[in-house]
């Protein structure tokens, strides 16, 4: 009746063993030696590594934006997710201005009715802070979501003031629940777009000019100094540049509750890609843009010495034939965002582990510990530990891997990472003991996946 | 027909020496040895150090703000001025809303009327951005008016959004003006006040807590970014911790154009003078508002190393029997503002000088030298040098003061500095050749001050 | 035959669950549920936490200095470990000048001979670098040692010149260990003593006013810059003020391969308590010397961040009655040595856990599992995992313990923190399966403690 | 009798006015307008700028090193410091071991002895801290020499350890002078650079790469430490690196009485410059060595900034026939130096000034007032003020010119700035009112520059 993961190299984020899991009633019952008993599901993980599945909590499936919705929905985008080794993502709910929290949620739960396939949450990003909607944000960790999302750019859509911000932080704060914010400040971007299509820049890399990193290091720095205020907890998303990371790092050394991510493609690419002709570049646009080689320099140091503590994938895919492409004589009309929820764990740990940056506990701790213990999972999610969902990963480390929209599972028709191998390659996947995906086939059925209350945090 | 002053040292911002001055028409003629020729009014220095009259570039004179006027209008405020050393200083006017640049400086040049003794400019600060002011900006410089300001703080009142920040910045820079900057975050700090009210903290020492030094350091770095993005020059006025002075020293390691102040009152007082028994700690209500003492220190070698440029003096009294006193029961109803427009030289001197903080070239540089050439009157005031205005103080560097509000010359009841002892006294002022006051006498009539149309900058 | 631990709750550096424990051979064999057999011995840790025993990687038994021994040998100061949860200890073993590192090894074997009841190691301290120990540098490995010691200070004794410690960084690097620094630029503070005591300043704090808090920060920079240089390993120990950190910060954030620790007492007390009447001063006398209030609060929030990533204790005890009474009329000749190495994890946890700077599992990584992986005890010491050595300590959470000499096992006659009570007491403690103290009772004997061959490390 | 400089524009550290200067008894008598009487010798500046002549602190004429001597003596190289603008010098007497530093300062003389245009005076670099010469330092002031230098660089030729640095800045303090340090650690390269050579790297650029910057900003930060500790007054000489001008900002920042200079050519050539074909790289190679595009940019906002004070040109100079050509097989043996006593006033004033980095009075205080004052020489030379001495250069700024080492005047036989062309001139310079040099002729006789007797400082 039990299933046994026998032979693996178990890792967490902090340790390295041989060691046996069995899994009882979806959990973890144990981890050592011998467990295999007769009348047991045995999965040999000879000469394999036993993960915790990913968790990615920065998503947007399904979002409505910039005119479209991302491409990718519950089915497609959780497909994508698990093949890449991540069995748990936390999605960003859009309130709609004028709507109760309660209702963006509703909307967002049916977007994964009968499509999931993994484990998922969600972040309420709010948008339109009215009276009720602040009285609303306690309510919230009852319905099972303990964060909430602003946005300190996009002027006139996703926008909130200082006010705005000031008082979710200090209303999350007293509620038990992190606030995440998007810092760049809008105000000044919004200005410097409409002035570069004025002088008739409308070119994609003019989307990284008009977002300059000082910007996004304002406003990351204004959020923190809130933060700092109020004793908030604060978790800034996609820092992409040295001097935003600055920020978090004072902050932190003043201890105060304030973390930082990443996302993957900030690694690995830099403003010159949005430079790639024929407008492909346009397929690197995203917010904040990316930057420059020393940033990605200052990015890696973070995640190996701490200052960061979670790498994400702002999954956010809009297609290159159609959706991108709207923008093709205006930037500001290209949809903002870019895909990643399949590579983000195959590209950090092939570069990042293989490349020498950390080792591969604190692979787990980045894409799998840390995001769970930060945003209520803890005990359930990220990491292989009795008592925690049997959400297990096997990884050939041997196995080479090369990135192409063609194999790739998103509903996406490209790849920022195309034609790029790695080494090190999710296996199999399981979500509370039941296998999901085996050697790049699914297991599983649509609807699988579950909704996850998370536990409040701060 | 000249007048020379005979037998002195005269200081610049750079060099100390003996040396005669002559004057003629008003202005420097000569500095030279053995200049006094027959028929000369002979002014005789011996003993006294010959320093350029001081330029205040903050102040508040008659100005409407917490439903009052300041108390000292440019009769009083003047008076105390040259009393003090300062023969020039730089005046806010301030557009009301709906009202054009114009208008608000009629208003402004109307106040000034018959009452100046001392020579005097203005800035213009931006309250409401109407797609009209924002094209009046560039009128600004032929009406003699090369600086701009915004508040950060304020909310409703005085405080402006990010874009009008921006825009502001954009517009001086292209007019060849300098924007100046109250950085300090008023969506925020308008919660935190309301909340402490709400909580009964309504004595003076909540006015400090409700506006942590964060709050300063936030908006000083949002201030900064912009500028540094626009390569717009920037002062940022009243500077007050180190936080904040650090955000200002990064952008100057930068390259970029941006200059600080700090205030005589955030040399000499903390946070603690708030919290003074009887309702007095209101005497020391300002914004941004007192700190810590580490925070004077870095003020402190923030004048001597140069990071900071300008020390003035924000004066912009309100008198603590009647006007501090409506916020009795409520601190948010103290006007915020210190007196300091007399103290500010004779302090920076006594503490500053005497206390082995800087030389004497330096005290000149930072009263006079720097805010002249900072704000378009570089060749006209804040030197001793050829073709320049003889304004002109004569300092007995052996002769002691004690402030007092009794004699000291402002319309207000107090003064922070009462009962403080300094050595080192003006004890006769010239302003373009003529005398003002003599050993404490006022010497002129009002109306003898004249408007400075200064020159662009940047 | 197996021994488990039921009922408890399981902690390590990242996760906290309800689990049983098997132990066979010594070694962790399973963490699950239900894991307790028919004959198996049961250890029942109803209400208790099971954390892995302490690692303390900085100490110093039986160890010549000052022209005395530390007072505690393997004896006492094993038992004092033990009764504070700590059952791994890294000591420092000297070399001798003149004397090969392979003599110095002996000689330390020795010292441990008979009396270990935890299990050690050794860092080797280097003090002569002839070209023969040079070589012998790369031999230590296959002796068990992977990690050696440069002291910056302590001028003509165990002070290394600039030439040796880049040598030895280098030899180090290649041979696979790690060099450890007390950072204090012993060159400038051997003057500074000079002077004092020339000047009649002989008490106490003239220990900590002759070390000031830039020659640690300088020194700190000057190894961080060699091993950025080399690419070679670095830890920084008892760091104790905030610009030394920083240093570690900064390297760091380039991506250098350093590490830092500071140890118990920089966060319980200040160079204030060098003033203490009756020459009790000298009972906190130690290199670094205490700081500030500001440091002490810089090091929690590092320990907090991750930038310190070890908690040790530097025990380094030496007898007020006897030894320290030598100083009594000069300061220069107090013994440096403050002990520690029983109150660490019981203080660390009352006040780290307890105060609300971090949460257990960061206790868990602060005392054992950083310092066993960093130095090379990795997969065998430091965790509760499958194939580790069963050192196993049970903490009851609800326990009060107080501390005074009395009842302390160190062979020291005082304690630093006499009467200062915390919640939060070891219960029993397991050493490789084998119950070694229960409820304050020793239940192994002298001799059972065993020598750790540690593995490469960087 | 008195000579009159007419119709010019003068120009100090903080002022630029119409002017005329009259001299007499070759000291400013009067700066003025219409100062020209019958029977002044009249020099008519109409056209151009009147500027202190330059002051130059580091200089090594006729300096042994590297086996040979640097090839300009006084009389070449105050050819060319006159040529260039220059009309003070301070240049670097070393004190050979076991030699008294009165020997030395005899020795440096006899090399000024009638060969002198300019005038000049020493630093003393104790090279040889015997008890004796210890005593000794308090000596020099009365000798005129109120700064010494310390090498914390060239290991077992100029450098000093730590004690003698420590006990340096103590005594100099104490004497009323300023320490000045060539900050690279001496240790850590001498071992870099036997690595290189062993390994074969011999050419140019491994001078680079066995000096990297974090060794700069090592020893500067250790020399800064000192000087923080013991309050003693402190100047570190060619600043290269970004990370080492931060150490003195950051002493600055607390206070502290550090300042920093660069050199001309750390402005103007990187790292690269050393990897010029044919060994043409030699001739760039100097210690500190050449850095990166980054670390110019931040020099240039540090002499913007005044966080750099001054701008020199450790002038040292050897031929690229001969002398250079020694280290052909081994860049060890290529003599450290770089020419520029010529070139530094004019590009400077290219780029600086006509490339927007700063003001023409920035330009004036860096090459000629700031140097002036921080080495005892303020009220005498640096500036355009009554009673300083008539050092007056004038500049027409419309003027170009192509450096080329065909018409520079130095003894040496390549210059670093090739083909450069600048715009703005030394057209006519003035030494204590006598005509030293006219449109490139000199007009005096070797022999009239004179020794200058410095002033305490600090």
């Amino acid at each position: 009746m039990s299933t046994v993961i026998i032979n693996g190299t178990v890792v967490t984020a902090t340790e390295t063993f041989r060691a046996d899991v069995r899994i009882d009633g979806g959990k973890i019952s144990a981890v050592g030696l011998n467990l295999a008993g007769s009348g047991d599901t045995i999965i040999d993980a000879v000469g394999k590594y036993v993960l915790p599945g990913g968790v990615d909590v920065h998503t947007h499936l399904s979002m409505p934006s910039f005119g479209t919705f991302t491409c990718d929905d519950y089915a497609s985008g959780h497909l994508a997710a698990v093949m890449g080794g991540t069995t748990t993502h936390i999605d960003f709910c859009i309130q709609p201005k004028g709507s109760s929290l309660a209702d963006a949620l509703k909307t967002w739960h049916a977007k994964a009715e009968g499509k999931a396939l993994i484990d998922y949450g969600f972040h309420v990003a709010i948008t339109d802070l009215t009276p009720e909607v602040l009285q609303e944000i306690a309510t919230l960790p009852e319905q099972g979501v303990t964060s909430i999302k602003l946005f300190m750019a996009y002027k006139d859509t996703l926008q909130v003031d200082d006010t705005t911000l000031f008082r979710c932080l200090e209303q999350a704060r007293d509620a038990g629940m992190i606030t995440m914010v998007h810092a760049e400040n809008g105000d000044a971007i919004e200005i410097l777009m409409q002035e570069a299509v004025e002088r008739g820049q409308t070119t994609p890399i003019y989307h990284a000019l008009t977002r300059p990193p000082q910007l996004e290091a304002e406003a990351t720095g204004r959020a923190v100094a809130m933060a700092e205020v109020l004793d908030a907890p604060l978790y800034v998303v996609h820092i992409t540049c040295k001097e935003a990371l600055d920020r978090v790092k004072d902050a932190r050394a003043k201890g105060a509750r304030v973390w930082g991510e990443t996302c993957t493609h900030y690694l690995f690419f830099t403003k010159s890609d949005l430079e790639r002709g024929e407008f492909e570049g346009a397929k690197w646009v995203c917010s904040p843009p990316l930057r420059e080689l020393e940033d990605q320099a200052a990015l890696w140091a973070g995640l190996a010495d701490q200052s960061l503590s979670v790498l994400s994938t702002d999954h956010c895919p809009f297609t290159f034939a159609t959706q991108k492409m709207v923008g093709r004589d205006n930037f500001t009309l290209i949809p903002n965002g870019v895909p990643g929820i399949e590579e983000r764990m195959m590209m950090l740990h092939g570069a990042g582990v293989g490349g020498g940056h950390f080792d591969l506990e604190r692979f787990v701790s980045l894409t799998a510990t840390a995001p769970a213990r930060l945003f209520g999972l803890g005990g359930v999610k990220g990491s292989i530990a009795v008592g925690y969902d049997a959400d297990i990963v096997l990884w050939d480390m041997t196995q080479e891997h090369t990135f192409t929209a063609d194999t790739n599972h998103s509903a996406i028709d490209y790849t920022l990472y195309e034609g790029m191998k790695v080494t090190g390659v999710p296996v199999l996947a399981l979500i509370r003991g039941e296998v999901v995906t085996e050697h790049g086939q699914l297991k599983a059925q649509h609807g699988s996946g579950q909704f996850l209350a998370r536990a409040r945090v701060g």
